[in-house]
């Protein structure tokens, strides 16, 4: 797409420091990263986010993700690995191109993304939206 | 394996509120909800994380990941949609069973996880990380 930025990674209009290419996907170091090896990995055909990339594209990125993360793993010996893929402005989602983070993590790195606290929720609630998504599926 | 809740999950030694299910892949609500409709897909099949579940079996869990988000999207209409996979203790993983969250997003929903602002990092040192992550794919 003409005007993202990731499209232009893709085509070697912006430089980018590339890990790993192939066909349907590419992997490249994030420039904000979170820690030491953040990682992204995008499909190469545009797509936004989640709801609408073509299924094989999708299949294609994550079997790269997991190609990637255990070069991460061979090459900088992290303790976790936090795998963050967001889809829409609501959910932090920056580049409207879908990408894939792959956050490398070592014990008390002190990131705090994407660690919680468990709440045990309404149980009655859970099965009435549980009920609606699975009529949707 | 015996002491995997996840695998009781799938056995049907537990109970769970199932939202979709077919032979490699199952999908069900987290009882510890972050936002109406978390939902987690896992492979049927026992793997701790991504390092080493096979690779067909994750791109079966991505795809229904995607099936299933697009039925979050139809049944409760949210801005935005988080996925996490954490893997291993110091990413905050609880059960060492590979699991996909997917954590529906409203605007201005409060919710911290998965938000960072982006800091640039040292140029220099991001390309050095990503000739070593290179090296090891």
């Amino acid at each position: 797409m003409a005007d993202c930025i990731f499209c232009k990674i893709v085509n070697g209009e912006i430089p980018a420091v590339k890990v790993y290419e192939d066909e349907r996907v590419l992997a490249f170091m994030d420039i904000n990263p979170l820690n030491d090896g953040h990682t992204l990995v995008i499909p190469k055909k545009h797509a936004e986010t989640i709801f609408e990339i073509d299924p094989e594209d999708l299949a294609a990125a994550i079997k790269v993700a997991q190609k990637v993360a255990n070069a991460i793993k061979k090459a900088l010996n992290p303790d976790g690995l936090t795998i963050i893929q967001l889809n829409k402005k609501a959910a932090g989602q920056v580049v409207p191109h879908l990408h894939i983070h792959l956050v490398p993590r070592w014990e008390n790195d002190g990131l705090k993304v994407s660690r919680w606290e468990p709440v045990p929720g309404d149980m009655e609630k859970i099965k009435e939206i549980g009920e609606k998504i699975k009529a949707a599926v």
